[in-house]
């Protein structure tokens, strides 16, 4: 099915970047073409559907590099503490009690707000059991992504919570098996080792051996959040994480690593020479008062950087609205107001985030070849400029002024998940219900 | 007319401070009862109208006491600016190219926004003219606030957008006898001299002789936000801004200053002691690159501090759920995970902002004797936690995860505004027309 979008404004990401008054077509391969609606021969595509979206901008999908589906039923159930307290006494017990069931209505519930925020693309860490039914919600839901269970063999902070390394080992490599490149590569699969507190060195090289024999892989792991944790790596290994990492050779372009808030001038350099990733979670940051990532200068520098809302329980949204206009305001006390301007904010929570998962050949920007992943947000609404008149307004109005419920339409993979603010994939009361249902069963596990 | 109001869970931000399965019920005079659907004889109003809100949780309404409506229509105009070039460049010219046709609509579009987020009382501070469209919208629209046009004698970063020193006092004193105390106290006057940069020391001095002569008028104005305007008041005074305002006479318990980012310790003993209140932007301070003040401290110490979003162009939003979200993030990195829970918040942004106002003898909690200022906010959603069971989970759920989308009712002065999503007081559409009109219009006359 060829369908023809209209809007009033398309961001594209590529070039050229805006379209005012423009089309967009696609069929269930991806998109075949874009362009201004004026002159525009429509006729080419006689059975195509139409439809008009009006005054809204069209733009690619968002795409979150870190998030936690097995953690959102635990939103609102752990605030106001420091990292280690809170993966021990909140998070890790939560998780550890956790069943296939519940763990599938967790994951539904981060997909379902993920896609209905515009949200199309996103890296999950998992949790050490269960991870199947995260998958199977990824695959039914239509979400895209990398996902990969949290492999953890040494866990002091709560050691049930772990497994030996080759048991972690064989359950990885079975679901890559069963899961790596699921729907066309909608779903793929990341290596995904929890933080060096929680596994072995051998755990850690071991599992890095895969993405070896596999550059379509992921490597995707924690470092450097927050000092206190700093302070037990340095004790135990007497490295900070990125020396570390490099020490073991873990660094490279298929490795992300989530906040880098706490780096060596010897660690920047270790991962713009590697082109290592970090992952920049600002709400998480600040919530456990971890700290605020020198993002302007690591990107300056050359090192990808791309955003994600991190779980539910530590920000405790999963809004990409609310992460790019936080990435922006946090650092203008610091490096000055016209740090981190609009335009770069949008482009790392849509294309960046493509290019941090080597997806910018399949989605990110709007051109013919990627996939349709597509948000459409209304400019029609009293909390926006009234006016936006260049590329930068728009931007302005994404960042600064926009929010969820301006979402109006979304399509992942070609296929419309959203239209005109209605969720089509779930039936929302049902997953409220059973999710209220699984949590109160699990306290009761606690 | 009374009204019975029904919901699954009240804060009050009084005694008792929460009231799982309650109702409230009010008239035209204001809250007549709150408690315990179990027991509660409906029968003794036999006349009233009787609502279920359902699962939505009901409390009072956001008080916000920094806001400049006659910037509305600039949202996204001024972006990436530091405070002096910001006021220079964009928002003098912005406010003097205004007519009363297009601060008649910018006023309605942020009073729109903010019935629209829960927002039933604000504080705002206007520009030199064309002050009484801005009167006249709040009037209609139904919001209660402290309202003043911004004095401004002496403003070398743009001469024309000001006036003498007798013409600014005769307009306020015309506006006061108008307008002070209208519709039962609804509509309240505020002295507003905008800041020591823009005004002589004797309008300063003379504008507060009338809270001097009417202690039911407050004084309010800009002070400490940013290190360039302190280094320009020490130049040009040799003081700091509150030392300053003390060595006038300005300071007491009706003076509301906002920002106070960057204060000496002899000024934070001249807040305490004089109990002058401050006001705190978190966004606008961040946008503008200004610091992020220092309110866990302040509060700690006895001063009084409430909430404001500031003006449309340094935010770009009016939503007191985004502002309560960053006052209690941006602490947790400086003063720990621990600071600024969820609670302390949340009765900064509602009883806190009445006690701000000195109004907490009509608002911002939720018992008899009160006006019916109310808003109710949907606890079945995907995007909240899916069970709280505590005062506490309400806090953190409304704090941390709600948006504004999630805002189904309001009521000001026991008038619904918003039922059940929908804005009830205007035609949006209307006004968004509106709107565009008169900024192209006023675009062109810059």
């Amino acid at each position: 099915m060829t369908t023809i979008l209209r809007a009033s404004a398309i961001l594209t990401l590529s070039e050229p970047s805006l379209i005012w008054d423009g089309y967009l077509v696609f069929d269930e391969t991806g998109i075949l073409e874009t362009g201004l609606q004026t002159g525009f021969q429509a006729h080419q595509y006689p059975d195509a559907q139409v439809i008009n979206l009006g005054n809204r901008v069209l733009f690619p999908g968002f795409i979150q590099t870190h998030i936690h589906l097995c953690q959102t039923l635990f939103r609102g159930l752990a605030d106001d503490l420091n990292l280690l307290d809170w993966l021990q006494n909140r998070i890790f017990p939560f998780e550890n009690a956790h069943t296939a069931a519940s763990m599938k209505v967790s994951a539904e519930l981060g997909i379902l707000e993920l896609l209905s925020n515009g949200t199309t693309t996103l890296m999950d860490m998992g949790s050490v059991r269960h991870y199947e039914a995260v998958l199977e919600a990824a695959e039914r839901l239509g979400i895209r992504g990398f996902f990969g269970k949290a492999l953890m063999d040494d866990n002091p902070l709560f050691p049930s919570l772990s497994e030996p390394a080759d048991e972690a080992l064989a359950s990885l490599d079975a679901q890559i098996g069963t899961w790596h490149g699921r729907d066309h590569g909608r779903i793929r699969m990341a290596v995904t080792p929890r933080f060096v507190l929680s596994c072995t060195p051998k755990l850690m090289k071991e599992a890095y051996d895969r993405v070896r024999q596999d550059r379509s892989l992921r490597y995707h792991t924690h470092s450097s959040e927050q000092i206190s944790e700093l302070a037990e790596v340095r004790k135990r290994f007497g490295l900070d994480n990125v020396e570390l990492f490099h020490s073991m050779g873990l660094l490279g372009p298929e490795t992300l690593l989530a906040h880098c808030i706490w780096l060596n001038d010897r660690e920047k350099d270790l991962l713009k020479s590697t082109q290592t990733r970090i992952l920049h979670c600002p709400s998480s940051n600040l919530k456990l008062g971890s700290g605020i990532a020198g993002v302007p200068a690591l990107a300056t520098s050359g090192i990808q950087v791309s955003l994600g809302a991190d779980g539910a329980p530590c920000n405790n949204s999963l809004d990409p609205f609310t992460e790019m206009r936080l990435a922006a305001l946090i650092q203008k006390p610091v490096n000055g107001p016209t740090a981190m301007p609009a335009r770069q904010v949008f482009r790392m929570a849509t294309s960046g985030g493509a290019e941090a998962l080597g997806l910018e050949q399949e989605t990110g920007q709007l051109r013919p070849g990627l996939k349709a992943d597509l948000v459409a947000v209304s400019l029609d609404s009293l909390r926006l400029p009234v006016s936006p008149e260049t590329e930068d307004d728009l931007y302005s109005a994404l960042v600064y002024s926009a929010q969820r419920d301006l979402v109006t339409d979304v399509w992942v993979n070609s296929k419309a998940v959203k239209r005109n603010g209605e969720l089509l994939v779930a039936d929302e009361a049902e997953i409220l219900f059973s999710a209220r249902k699984e949590l109160k069963a699990l306290k009761s596990r606690l």
